[in-house]
């Protein structure tokens, strides 16, 4: 590979002769498949000198051929034939989606020794730690910076610029479509479904939404994540998950309210079970709806924008912004891993990938330390506070902020006012913190629970 | 190097001959260089899964081995022939600073085939492309995260991630000590000289704080990164640098009436000079206070922290966030050069670094475009706007805000009231901005010019 131009394949003109090329098979031409296509046909000159040799595009492997695209793509490199592509090729971007058959045809690839660009989480959040061995054992590479948070450099910087530090915490904003149906939420108080509505007319939501709003889209990207972050591998059965459905524009009124921001955060994090001997590091997964400081760098993270902010033993705090989605945005983090990939190839040696050597579990949401956010409606009358107050007490769970506002009495029952009481909690154990509200929740003087939701916060 | 148990020198223990080890020298003992040495010796077990081979401290090159240091360091590690250290050594961490001996040092360890690891940013932003061209000769590498943005994944996104793309531009806050100072002015209304006292009591600054308030330690990062970015090697000479000395607790306040802020930017941009067939691409590199809106990303970056806002053609706008000093956190960048340097050796293969293949050259200020604010004092009468609005126009520069304010009287001297105009222009070429503001300042109803200052807009 260091020189194919010296392969028994003929270069396909005279002035390509004079360097050396690489072949460059694409498999996908959606989206992001066709802006890494029109990058390498328009930019391969100035990707050979960062290179050392000419990448050359030979072939897009697709379904069919006549779909119509949106790019405008030369029509002879469209095939169906994806496998006689990969093996003709020096390198391969998978740009399909979906387990199969995009997992067979990278192993193909891998197996042979060629290096795999991919972008895609699904894929990776259920078989990375198969394709990983699979290129180690050929001596080659997978990147996949495409998968995580579109266009920031996230993957690569915890694989290299990290990997002398311990990560203690990584939190991301890691869906464009929650963030931006969030953020409409909250900058103009739509509700969830109005919100919703307006991101699909804008484009940043699909039809069918499901895969993001549900967290799922999120959570295969903190598997991925998690797994370079921690040395271990985990897949997105790991990953403790929850969407923004039940979101309500008063949980997010009542937020601003108390200087808070709700966002969906994609959380892995270091956790110790148990105590003394018995102490085992483990490493906890989710995708939760969560009420941000107004003060924290991730709450001013605005529209589909997405970010990742990462808390590492000695770098201290660190953030990564960008645009986490787009045909454009995507196919720049695609060439990245790509152009890296071919450096080394062209330079020699084998490709290096994560170690996974760590193998801290995965662990529930019970050993996590976390803090809630709930609002109790109670009759407003002596006594509801400290009957109140006791039950936290006798979880163990401390209280840290509590507001008060008497809503407006009934006309119809005079004499009988109610209150909103908002509570949040100091850090506790998610567990006990589950248990303390499941005791609220059956209290005599609780009319009503609402805008339950978890709280990072200092405390 | 792949297994130095293998060499002829014995392992320094039992327990460690069962894995190969991979010996470090460490040059410089201070702020970064003892927090290196702590990682090492604390961590190396922990770095050895990830590397493949286990990384041994084997010795720390000091001027004066009984100094007194901040961290405790085994004695017996210290010595003062630096030459010895390297020559045994696999691999070589330089933390020294200056030009010398840190030149003549890396340089006997890279034509010996070994990889550097460098935080010097003063000789890499002198000497650069000397030590690339070593590292390349020899099939080794120079890394440097830790000289640009403390402990901010940089250098490599910018390397590997982005090295597909096209990058515009490079918005830099490079500096921690000049932005607590602006900080500090900007929430409390403090004095550049309070601000500056405040800095040093708290050890953001030093006793002299020449290099890093006349901008000269952003000058070296903007030359690094700058170089990196646009795949051309550029010097300290190259960067149009002015500090934050002339600017006033009133230059402050104006901006924020305005809805700005003001920060010392470091800044390296592509810039087109000539036109049609002439037109060739050049890049300036420049360190400027510089006005930033508040909404901008750079401008919610308080304290000493430093951040690099990056726009390139297809990734668009990435921001990468962080300490940008310190011991601790600058030895993490250190650490992640470190394990990705001997990861790559372990496992074969030379070191890549960055490519200058396309040589654009460094350009004045004259052909960049930018915008300025600037504030009159006039005498309060009819006619003093449109005279100077026709100077502008005279110099082909628009103006895309005026603010006027009328100034309270002066009992003394009735009927002859002053008022205070604040322009910002749009963007305009800085040659064509300088010549305005010349020709104002000459004007006869120009009293007074203040708060001149560049402005990073939109517009």
């Amino acid at each position: 590979m260091t020189n194919s131009s010296q392969s028994q394949r003929p270069a396909s003109s005279a002035s390509e002769s004079s360097v050396p090329t690489v072949r460059v098979a694409l498999l996908g031409a959606g989206n992001v498949g066709a802006e890494v296509a029109r990058i390498l046909l328009t930019d391969a000159v100035e990707l050979g000198e960062r290179i050392g040799a000419r990448p050359k595009l030979i072939g897009i492997a697709v379904r069919d051929v006549d779909s119509p695209r949106t790019v405008t793509l030369p029509l002879e490199l469209f095939t169906t034939d994806a496998d006689a592509l990969i093996d003709d090729a020096d390198v391969v971007v998978e740009l399909t989606g979906g387990i199969e058959p995009a997992k067979t045809r990278i192993l193909r690839a891998l197996n042979a020794g060629k290096p795999v660009i991919s972008g895609n989480k699904a894929l990776l959040a259920q078989h990375g730690e198969q394709l990983h061995a699979a290129a180690e054992a050929a001596g080659t590479s997978i990147s996949y910076e495409a998968a995580v948070a579109g266009a920031i450099p996230i993957v690569r910087p915890m694989l290299d610029s990290l990997s002398g530090d311990k990560v203690k915490r990584v939190l991301g904003i890691m869906n464009g479509t929650t963030n931006y149906i969030l953020d409409q939420m909250d900058t103009t108080g739509a509700s969830f479904d109005d919100a919703l509505a307006e991101a699909q007319r804008l484009g940043y939501a699909e039809a069918d939404p499901t895969a993001d709003v549900e967290g799922h889209d999120a959570a295969s990207k903190v598997a991925i994540l998690g797994g370079i972050a921690f040395h271990s591998s985990y897949t997105f059965d790991d990953v403790y998950c929850r969407g923004i459905t039940g979101v309500t524009a008063e949980d997010v009124e009542a937020a601003r309210r108390s200087g808070f921001v709700i966002k969906l955060l994609g959380v892995a994090e270091r956790v110790t079970e148990g105590e003394g001997d018995q102490a085992q590091e483990k490493v906890n997964l989710r995708v939760v709806p969560t009420m941000l400081p107004r003060k924290h760098p991730l709450a001013g993270v605005h529209g589909a924008f997405n970010a990742v902010f990462v808390e590492a033993e000695n770098a201290g705090e660190l953030m990564f912004y960008g645009p986490g989605a787009g045909g454009a945005p995507t196919a720049s983090a695609v060439m990245g891993d790509l152009v890296a990939a071919l450096r080394r190839s062209v330079a020699g040696g084998p490709g290096v990938g994560p170690t996974f050597h760590a193998g801290l579990p995965a662990t529930g949401m019970d050993g996590v330390k976390t803090s809630f956010a709930l609002t109790l409606l109670c009759p407003d009358r002596t006594g509801v506070l400290a009957e109140i107050s006791s039950v936290f007490a006798e979880h163990g769970v401390s209280i840290s902020t509590m507001q008060q506002r008497d809503l407006p009495e009934d006309p119809a029952h005079p004499g009988q006012g109610q209150a909103e009481l908002r509570f949040v909690t100091h850090r506790a154990r998610n567990a006990d913190l589950v248990r303390t509200v499941e005791a609220i929740r059956q209290m005599d003087v609780v009319l009503d629970m609402r805008g339950l939701i978890r709280v990072e916060n200092d405390n």
